[in-house]
């Protein structure tokens, strides 16, 4: 129990941003396992507002890859999950940002666990309404969040490099 | 590693929110266990705009519960953690709450890693400021963004209820 214990936590605090891929095929099962991950987010009343587009056709995500400086990284992988609020079920702005927030380190560390490599490009948000256009999505029904590139860890190019965190003391209080 | 990967998908898909507690302490070894997994969440140019009071002392625990309807939960769980979005060190509205809901996520499945049961108030928003007064925080640096009530689960109380969630097919698309 103690070993499995801390399994679960090492998962949480080495999963990291991936950003070197091999272009080689991610069955769809295991998309969907990845996904499924998602699902079991909270949300405030239990909303569950999230819509993801499974991007790996290459056109799609060629047009996807121009509305981002991050275009490279979007092409080089196998899949592209394209997270988007589902504002007809929100009823809370900022609660229902916390429940997409939930929804997608759960796909992270799904992706983890499963020895696959991702990364959570935000900056593609300032061109949110292009990536709606691609999928026909009115603005005023979906709202991206992000994008998820997701595909196997090219080892000889990723970087270990250390990842930097606040230390905990800075940042909490006891009462 | 099969069955690793297994038990990390089976974590997340397991937890489940928990009304019931063991009034008992949980060490503060643990208690910083849980948080440090916050810690590792992913944020928009690594800003980590978080916050955390750690609350234990019964006499801010009715402070707290009295702004909101499920008061009772809190204060009847040995641990109370009131997480903040640091507006300083926040840059993009939508990415921050995102970030923050990461953190949020990582907690709650830390929490559950060890065996203990939590629950994520959100209905507390309404009363943000208050909770700021508390702490004697300016609500122009410090937003409150939920209430996570941790405690040792009261296996004798708490229902196993049947998790609702929407089917996979319902929110995604393949391209």
């Amino acid at each position: 129990m103690e070993s499995k214990t801390n399994d679960l936590l090492n998962l949480i605090r080495s999963r990291r941003s991936v950003r070197n891929f091999v272009y080689k095929k991610i069955d769809n099962q295991v998309i969907k396992e990845i996904i499924d991950c998602g699902r079991w987010a909270p949300s405030g009343r239990n909303n569950q507002p999230w819509k993801v587009q499974i991007v790996s056709h290459p056109t799609v995500k060629r047009m996807i890859a121009e509305n981002t400086e991050y275009g490279g990284i979007i092409e080089s992988a196998f899949l592209n999950l394209v997270v988007f609020l589902d504002l007809d079920r929100g009823y809370d702005r900022v609660k229902d940002i916390l429940a997409m927030g939930a929804f997608i380190q759960n796909i992270l560390l799904a992706v983890h666990a499963k020895g696959l490599g991702a990364v959570w490009i935000g900056e593609i948000l300032k061109n949110k309404e292009k990536i709606c256009e691609i999928f026909k999505f009115s603005p005023d029904k979906y709202e991206l969040m992000g994008v998820i590139t997701v595909g196997i860890i090219d080892e000889s190019l990723e970087k270990k490099e250390e990842r930097k965190r606040r230390p905990l003391d800075e940042f909490i209080d006891w009462y």
